[in-house]
């Protein structure tokens, strides 16, 4: 019985979590790293993630039947192994850093498979999550950025060079669209991220001095406006009103582009689905052709948010 | 040496036109019958169709010796061979017609393989044109309407029910954006088509008091546009620049969903590219993120515009 287990490693700006993970999705053990505390040494810091790595293998008493590592990390590459200009990544912030082989290397050759965190999540909701069964779909996730990994035909799309399914930057406001972190205007990110949320709050606050408890707030969060929602405020309401509109829209655009069975979301901002899916399914359908109408199901991740990371990048490991 | 030929069918509004194909990528032999002197009957259409197929088969002389049949139509699904509710045929208008499936029995039995036009177009590029070797390419068609086929990872993409590749249909002008043929607003298709290059032509004239050689047209078409920008004519040549603009655009962001290799045009309106491509290029690389900038080819399709449709139609019927 060597060799049926996998392990995923989620690559994150602060902290990497591991995970020992068996066939079924159950997690043995699992640990934490910190990720911000190595500089520009990626060596360093994936010499302590090998060691981390191979406690928590001992931990789950798997030594010797680790059949692959799967890791999920911002701007990883299928194709290369590569983690490469990741702004969020000292390690890696201005140089391609060739994860996946030096990270074997320091497992005693323990085969690695990369990818970038969004696409990790869609391996990992296909496997263990909503997207179970489906061929063709797409996850958008919705945090303080906006990613997304795409299936199609049971396989996820890395595009000629390993780095599509960047659905965050595509256009949803072409006038005067707010510059995005990536430098462009009006990108999706821009508006329908944890950041996006909490700057439409803020624009509209300015805008006008309608009542709202969010001008008690000294720094709004998309979690500040989610709140706020909850309490009926009239403007927070309107906030999430506008970003499911947006998010809608846009996703009639990619249904035309792989008329997948589902858009599945998944982060932290999928989490105000109450306020969120309503405008997103009203928008979506009043924009897509009539083919498509009504019928392109919206799904909430159903993976256990500690686990998911982990699990994505874990279902990763068994293609190895 | 049995069975190393194929067939390919390009249906049209208008006409039909049918080609014996080589592994070569020779057409053999051609013939064209109408799609529209048949009213709403569809048996009688493959009836007549299945006669000059024979025809064009003996003609040929390569009876008994045809692997399969390809054919690109109008709201062809590659998954159910349905030919279903496509406006400009009056057999298939108002009805699914199983067009495969009766096609091959009127053929005996020969196998047929059916996709709509713009994804035949895509293989026949992939086989024999200008995609010839690229696993992952977007080829938009640019002709009366705007049709597409993606290519991912070599296969087209059909998504899960068939239907993926509306490219046309995705949102250019969020704002006031021009009623499409598909009842949307806004959509690539009511712009940068052949149709959509007189309209915006026509829009403009009617806006301003500048001398135009389009103001002597009875009736503007894009045709006229072209003539009239190679002859120098200002707003002709801004109708251009606007048309490759708003594509430029749109296709910054189908980059960031496959990242392809490249982007080939094909279509009576690609022919503009003279005009069409400076601004393509200057505003796709505008909206793509940096890792994609001046990375993305584009590309015209190469094939004869005769065998084109017959070539594209014909590539499907290898895969059977």
């Amino acid at each position: 019985m060597a060799a049926q287990h996998v392990v995923g490693i989620d690559v994150g700006g602060q902290t990497t979590k591991i995970g020992v993970v068996d066939a079924r999705g159950d997690v043995l053990a699992q640990s934490v790293i910190r990720s911000d505390i190595y500089g520009a040494d990626a060596d360093a810091y994936i010499a302590a993630l090998a060691v981390a790595v191979k406690a928590v293998i001992a931990e789950a008493g798997k030594e010797g039947e680790i059949r692959g590592i799967g890791v999920g990390a911002p701007n990883g590459n299928y194709y290369t192994g590569q983690v490469a200009f990741a702004p969020n990544l000292a390690w890696a912030a201005d140089k391609p850093v060739d994860f996946a082989k030096k990270l074997s290397e320091a497992m005693d050759g323990i085969p690695v498979s990369l990818t970038n965190d969004a696409n990790a999540a869609a391996v990992g909701e296909m496997t263990y999550g909503a997207a179970r069964g489906m061929k063709n779909f797409i996850m958008l996730t919705l945090g303080t950025g906006v990613g997304s990994g795409i299936v199609i035909n049971g396989q996820v799309v890395y595009g000629h060079d390993g780095f599509a399914g960047e659905l965050g930057h595509t256009n949803v406001v072409r006038h005067n669209g707010r510059t995005c972190g990536c430098g462009k205007q009006g990108c999706l990110e821009a508006y329908c991220s944890a950041i996006g949320v909490a700057r439409t709050a803020r624009e509209w606050l300015e805008m006008s001095s309608e009542p709202s408890a969010l001008r008690e707030c000294e720094k709004i969060t998309s979690k500040d406006v989610y709140e706020a929602a909850k309490e009926g405020d009239a403007l927070a309401l309107r906030v999430f009103d506008y970003t499911g509109t947006l998010l809608g829209r846009a996703c009639a655009d990619f249904v035309a582009f792989s008329a997948p069975e589902a858009i599945v979301f998944f982060g932290g901002l999928a989490r105000s689905k109450e306020f969120l899916n309503a405008p997103i399914e009203k928008a979506l359908n009043e924009n897509v052709l009539p083919i498509w109408r009504n019928k392109v199901k919206i799904v909430y991740s159903q993976l256990k948010e500690s686990d998911a990371a982990i699990l994505g990048a874990s279902a990763l490991a068994w293609e190895l």
